[in-house]
């Protein structure tokens, strides 16, 4: 039976891992798309999202069976119950590189994106894939110290969408309206995606050393 | 030790109401100071979100304990996962009305809402607090006919949310940019308001009934 639940656990972290690899597919393409104004690469986006959707389900049944079928306790009970929080924001990082895909989609063939904040957003889409990627990394091997950098990117990741609320209330902003709202939509969505990952590296930081209280990461946005 | 299980459980589920009661104070509260522009209220939502993460905290420590100490199966183990999954939905419904106490507190002693949006967002108020009011009584009676209601309540959101952004790119939108960003935040934070608020109306169906997805729903926002 160990030998089994063992593996299961195992295979739980590389589903994870593996799903989030998907994450950094979609923040990355979703911030090229939106970048560029690539209509296809946000249609791919979007339609990958439900794949995503899809792995979360199958890990959360997974993670029921196994508490039903291994009644784990200790350790074990909590690598299961991490396990289907970390699914949770991985799939909030899934719809948010959706909804980005989609404001992508929705100005084509213009930019989303006025010419005054794409250095601010190609920054945002860069600490935004780094986290992704870090993400994936932490949860293959559990190297905590990147838990830091995932941090700090969440840090700028605030930082850059404060400015853009500066940009916008200025004095100097002379965009659209519909340019405001979708400046005021993409910030928020970055820094939701890094609050997320954040939730994510303290939960695995959590299981390897025992330390730091997970729960606390939720009330940030 | 099945009667002090199942004592466990209904706790849980007491619980589980009194946090939702306490959601239904901070979304009334928050839409109160938000169409009052009453700075005092708005504080106090602000300051009172930490009960609501608390408690969040404390149940998720009693779900992991009962999962270890009890090793439910079938439907208590359903029960236990729920209420994981019922308490993050309803810790995030106390941050989107802190947050909507936030722009009310930052822009006293003027309106956030402007007035040619004062009545759309009354009636997302109104919507926002049955939701929140249906969820309570909902948690406490297992009356399942009320998620229907929470379904409608959360589609009168979506469709609020629509006429806000109607009314921003509509060609007759004279706001200044800090009221679009405004309108922007505050008619996402209602729209979100309502899918967690129906995430967990489809938990506690899923639980009666045994029919449903409940996963499904977060693909909303």
């Amino acid at each position: 039976m160990r030998d089994i639940f063992d593996a299961e656990l195992h295979q739980l972290g590389e589903d994870l891992a593996a799903m989030s690899g998907r994450v950094e597919q979609a923040i990355t393409n979703a911030g090229i798309a939106l970048l560029t104004a690539d209509l296809a690469l946000a249609e791919s986006v979007i339609a990958d999202d439900l794949a995503i959707d899809a792995i979360e389900r199958d890990l959360d049944e997974r993670c029921v069976l196994l508490l039903a079928q291994q009644q784990p306790v200790a350790t074990d009970l909590r690598i299961v119950v991490s396990a289907l929080r970390m699914s949770a924001s991985l799939e909030r990082m899934g719809d948010l590189a959706r909804h980005i895909a989609q404001v992508a989609r929705g100005r084509y063939p213009r930019h989303a994106v006025p010419q005054a904040l794409s250095g601010t957003f190609a920054e945002m889409h860069d600490a935004a894939v780094r986290v992704a990627r870090r993400t994936t990394t932490l949860l293959n091997s559990r190297e905590i110290q990147l838990a830091e950098s995932i941090e700090q990117d969440d840090d700028l990741l605030d930082e850059l969408h404060e400015d853009t609320f500066a940009a916008l209330l200025g004095g100097s902003w002379a965009g659209t309206t519909q340019e405001t709202v979708d400046v005021t939509l993409l910030g928020r969505y970055y820094e939701r995606f890094g609050d997320h990952g954040v939730s994510v590296a303290r939960r695995v930081t959590y299981l390897v050393t025992g330390v730091g209280r997970p729960e606390l990461d939720r009330t940030a946005g």
